[in-house]
């Protein structure tokens, strides 16, 4: 999946250099497989999508899908960054917070965390069939299958929707974990130091008033707090 | 804080133009004051800075303090993304998950969250007391005070560290809190429609094996799990 520092890659215009997916330090934190990038990928919730837009870039946080090889990416079609970012550059980017690294030294202070970052240039996802397959790809995000349980989407909808597809084919994965790199001699009397780890669960479900069934089948690693 | 539209403004070059920060769709999403924002930037323990590198967007998770109306967030001397920063307009945004909602359809899917976007021109920091204050207060965002209890950084990871900050007059909050909006007459049967919770708890503290100290004073709203 790795194409360092490919010219004019994953179809960015001509002149625009794609950004090598390649570490540059702490090596030992680079993956490139398709593996680690995909269980990052599938088990956030959220990510976020840079383009530039009158020389700015601009960050919008958003929900997404993985298919194969592919991202989708939903919202209004009137989304201005959205619609910006069809043909464009862009990055995207997930992180998921492990735990916090607390070091004998200021400066050995770290999280654990894994991430992911793409480099690819924005599709319109136009054609009929593959926008509802990504649109049920994205809902299924919130429950294993749920798009199956549910109307399909009308005319309308699809019309006020839009999806944007990125290729997969320059991304890579950052990952640290482990315990603070540092020299303890440098501990001072009542500092603690080790890792905190961090996890996100799911609260009481607080079903609407007429909601037929009192219970979601979570999805991903999410499991009750 | 909210300048909405402002030509060049924030520091940025000639002929670029701020991003507005006012919300174009879902107004009542939309939040302009201080304490919302600074709620948000001082809960969440990582940010997105996004920065334009050979015309492609570059987005970098990381950590920061907020001091005052001032974002300070720090890296690796040798971090290309940070040095391309310095003088450039960049976007930073900061989201936090705060539970799935789910609806009757598809197309009213929503998830529940507070974000922050800030849009500024990046200034490295260079003052010497600055650059370690600055310091001092991402380390304190692991444990409140905690840079008190460390030694001081060396000159040495001092050069190795570069600081940059990003004033908070461009910036707003984005807060959506709530069931589904959608009509339940939509509703299959077995459907859940709700809304689930997320939350980020701290699980147990892993002391490293000459820590002096069993606990650390968690930071911001984390509690334990």
């Amino acid at each position: 999946m790795e194409k360092a520092g490919a010219e004019a890659g994953a179809g960015a215009p001509e002149g625009v250099r794609v950004p090598s997916v390649k570490l540059k330090r702490h090596f030992e934190r680079g993956h490139y497989d398709a593996e680690t990038r995909n269980a990052i990928l599938d088990e956030s919730l959220v990510g976020h999508l840079a383009v530039v837009l009158d020389g700015f870039p601009v960050v919008v946080p958003t929900t997404y899908a993985r298919v194969g090889e592919t991202l989708y990416l939903h919202g209004s079609s009137k989304n201005r960054a959205l619609r910006a970012a069809a043909g464009k550059p862009a990055c995207f980017e997930v992180t998921i917070l492990d735990g916090l690294v607390y070091a004998a030294s200021a400066f050995n202070h770290s999280m654990n965390y894994r991430s992911v970052v793409v480099y690819a240039t924005c599709e319109s996802v136009t054609d009929e069939t593959e926008k509802s397959s990504a649109l049920s790809a994205i809902v299924d995000r919130f429950e294993d299958g749920r798009s199956t349980k549910l109307r399909p989407d009308t005319p309308d909808e699809l019309r006020q929707t839009m999806v944007i597809k990125l290729p997969l084919d320059h991304a890579s994965s950052k990952v640290r974990s482990g315990p603070p790199g540092d020299d303890l001699d440098d501990l001072a009397d009542g500092t603690f130091v080790g890792v905190v780890p961090l996890q996100t669960f799911a609260g009481e479900q607080l079903a609407a008033p007429r909601s037929r069934a009192d219970a979601v089948i979570l999805p991903g690693r999410l499991r009750l707090g």
